[in-house]
């Protein structure tokens, strides 16, 4: 089969390997009707996860058919129609039992396209699969399916509900990309009083104020005075989170919540940050970090189904998946393409 | 009257001022008959607090006797005799809605000793008496009491209950000084699996050993293997409880917390730490900052006069109000003199 | 003045009183620029309150403006729009210090129109104004905020919130008058999968789609299978909310939520209800009870001031303040009339 | 092997029947070490749980060994002690997902000696082994371990942790048999102020009192009188568990919380009850149903081996597995035996 592999820092190949095959009965195997590309695998390629070795099919997120089962799996049969979560669970170790599957201490977690090969190919091979897929219901299409395999239950575990986003809440986002768009609608099923997006680029704040955000705020050296003039009685938000992975980012939101407020890190951070902890200690202030569990994944698919979850204008750019290195091309280059999330279709 | 006023860094003195009255309706004065000295009066002394000016008397712990009341005082009469908490509370502002009264936006909060005259001294004005003052159980000495008005409910509130300390957790509490060796004896009332004290004094950890602590570590360049040898399966602590108030003690806390792990900060900071997020933002660390609102007081003076908190151990120095000065030496050198807290009596 | 004054069972009387006078520093005298009628005064009426005395002023939910405040009264002058809320609260006793203002123990809690004069009267007396009174934002109408006198925090505090209605829930409502449509209304702030709004009247199962219920069920003896074919899985309701107050449609509820599901019960009980222990004990059911304790009245103000809160319908007659007997007579006979909430204005 | 097999209502044979065999890859099958009888085989073997069929073995608390695995079992194999917990989790359905494996709907919760054949044998066939198996710690006896295949983690969840036991509440159990005195020792877990246990037997208030109850009461007309003189304030309790299973013994409970109060029924009813909504409509009070989860087993397995968890006392008669019979008679006449648990021993 084709697909996307990883050869060291900067170097991607789009080409033939050996088909997957189930090697353990709890495995399922899935033919990918579409994939899209996420932050992080630029991250790899960028050499930042060195527990990604040479020849590793990349990608964690996909809509497929499932062709194979292993001998002990239950939930799943060939011809089922799948979405193949990033996050896979063991569903037996301390982590997983608490429904912390992106803990998972048996073999799960992070794993598609990092520490096995990934959906960025034709075929997948998904451990655990039981606990690992989910049944999409009627109605749902590959394209809206897809957005729930990272994006959406990230942006709602780990930035939402980490922050207990509630009705009347001021709410920043800071960062407007994929994931903090995701964010912006998912906060809006607690019906926040305001929902402010912060980001460097115009076009991704239009796309927020498409998403629903009442507020955009352009990245400048007066946005701490913005935001709180936009807060009730100038105290600051109740909620901010945090959706770049910089530290200026995580900074800002340490100082634009007010005592009391919450701050949910969602960004993937590759330094530390200064945590001014001398204004902070009096203030009452809870900070989140957390990789997403997709506990909530069945509820997101059931809400997508009904209507409820409009993710209209995530998706960018369409590809087929023979185009997967333009696609990439695309994706690494937002500031040109307008690129939020790109998604390639089996052809 | 005597009390021990603030004259710039470095400079205290003990001697006459006027006595205070009454001055709004919702003030009460208190007959000071036995006070503490917090690390808090040290950082005023060390110049760290701007906003404490000349003349002003500290102290923000102590137990007394009612002497008179304002008109809008319903709660208390003239003979009461009463614990001065840390905090006062306006009652109406939203802050005190939710019971968030150290952050009281309607004069409140943090203001004995820093902001009006405090209670090292003969007398006490206490305003928001209502919300501000406890009234002492039968059977509680003035002596266990007074250990209630700060350190108690800030150990409690701010380390154990927003660390969520539950029923076998590994609890590891940095700092054993009177805040931290508070947290070893509130954690205790959740059950915790295993507690374990580090501090860089033998004589701290001993304490902490008879407080109840499990396990007592020397701060030391193998800490934090010797946390994890000691936690579940290696992964690390449930709960790190921060009660110094430097960087690097914060910064052991996020290192040896467990994934899913809870940081509750105590200490007060006068300086940033760094937070390594490139460690932590996928591990659902959550961590906590705050002031104690003191709204557990009343459980635990409860507590203390059903024999249910035991608090021996944590009073060191015992002198009469005249020795303020005295008392404040011991107490700032507590590498020489072992001090933990000291307690003045009216004589 | 005028007032609604009561005279034992069904005896009531529209006519002269002495004005209202400030007995305690913390009253409040208000003018009352809109009032309403609740079902409780019904009950009064039927004679089922006995703490009522001959004489009493009836109401407890209005609109108004500050006429006269007494000494202690820190938070309101004359001129100043108030809301006047159904929980008076002393903010000082324990129940108050947690919030639960209706529980309140140091002479506050339901009393308006109850144990002391109400607001069914040209002018009413407002004990602890500082803690029951609410500044009412601009832009917000008389109409409007009448509503969140009582219904609308009732519905969402004793209904929603306790029954913690979350996204993608199935959410029975079992009664729609004014109670049931305000929780329709406020349970929609949760981003429910399903709300069903069952009645016996028509008209107000067309209130309830009006206000947002995606189903409309007849009460009737199939409404048990009804509402599990509109379950996921036929397993029955997340969420149940009795909002009539008698014991069928308490048992009602009971019956169709699913195992972990909650049963909020918000309706005025007169007799027992029959509790099925031998079939519920091992469903892990959650029920609970309540009156109100306005908490949320401040975000209910703050959002209706922002236009998420659309209360409209609610209000379906209108009358001048004199014409209280007329009004009282449409109210209870809603069945003829197809009264909700009535509003009496100022003339 | 030998076994105990239910033959209609009152009738019980301890006679030879087929051993077990895997049938799922995911079976184990376990040599009984130590077994136990509930109070459920007697309502059982009174004719109350019509699914039970003829011929099925009894039993679902054991301790043993484990002899063979299915070929899809991954955590357990031939020679580990393994505890048979009494609910079994398919781990894959909705409600295991959520940790509610009591309700799981793929075939597990409690099927031992109710769907399926039993722990009264000399051997037992455990489904889903992965998720329903527990490995026993060191040092922790058979004994001990048995009293957490089912009464220690149910006292625990369904009571202490579903009524929120808190430091210095005031805490009632109604019912001082195995599971009553189970919720004595768990509630102290969280430093009640004061446990008031309620029996008709003067020998269990003994046990009670030796668990650790503070006070004791026989039931009888003053019993609500007793406990509203032990709480605080006369309210009433803050927690009332049920753990007898009769009307009256839950309405006793929803009269002695005070508002605000929870009341969680653990009680294993055949009767409703009466609830006095009439009363209790206002009261703000929490009445949780459940089943147990068992997802604190390995908690209480780690503080049991840690030493943290005295079960001393709930283990009155000791027997060999043969004497099955003369168990179920010593133990279905605790009036004349003052059995508690009983415990049978392969010999």
């Amino acid at each position: 089969m084709k697909a996307l592999t990883y050869h060291g820092p900067g170097r991607r190949t789009w080409g033939e390997v050996p088909d997957p095959v189930v090697r353990d009965p709890e495995d399922a195997i899935v033919r990918v009707d579409a994939v899209t590309i996420c932050g992080t695998d630029l991250h790899i390629l960028g050499g930042d996860v060195p527990e990604v070795t040479d020849g590793r099919i990349l990608g964690h997120e996909a809509v497929g058919t499932v062709v194979t089962v292993g001998s002990a799996v239950h939930s799943f049969a060939p011809g089922d129609r799948v979405l193949v979560s990033c996050i896979s669970a063991c569903g037996r170790c301390p982590y997983c039992r608490q429904g912390a599957y992106g803990q998972c201490r048996g073999g799960g977690g992070w794993i598609l396209g990092h520490l096995v090969d990934g959906t960025q190919a034709e075929y997948v091979r998904t451990p655990f699969a039981d606990n690992s897929l989910h049944r999409l219901p009627e109605g749902v299409t590959d394209e809206t399916a897809l957005l729930l395999a990272d994006i959406l239950p990230t942006a709602f575990e780990v930035g939402v509900r980490n922050a207990r986003v509630g009705p009347g809440d001021t709410v920043v986002i800071v960062g407007a990309g994929p994931i903090g768009l995701a964010a912006v609608t998912t906060a809006r099923l607690y019906s926040p009083g305001r929902i402010v997006a912060v980001d460097l680029a115009r076009s991704r704040l239009d796309a927020a104020a498409r998403a629903g955000a009442d507020d955009v705020l352009m990245a400048a050296d007066d946005v701490d005075a913005a935001i709180r003039a936009l807060s009730p009685d100038g105290l600051g938000a109740d909620v901010a989170i945090e959706a770049v992975g910089v530290p200026e980012t995580f900074e800002l939101c340490t100082r634009v919540v007010r005592p009391g407020g919450r701050v949910a890190n969602v960004g993937v951070h590759g330094r530390p940050a200064t945590l001014h902890l001398e204004e902070l200690w009096i203030r009452n202030v809870t900070i989140t970090t957390g990789l997403v569990d997709t506990g909530t994944t069945p509820l997101l698919l059931d809400m997508l189904a009904a209507g409820r979850l409009d993710v209209s204008g995530l998706v960018t750019h369409r590809f087929g998946l023979d185009e997967m290195q333009d696609a990439y091309d695309v994706f690494a280059d937002p500031g040109t393409t307008g690129a939020l999330k790109v998604a390639l279709f089996r052809t």
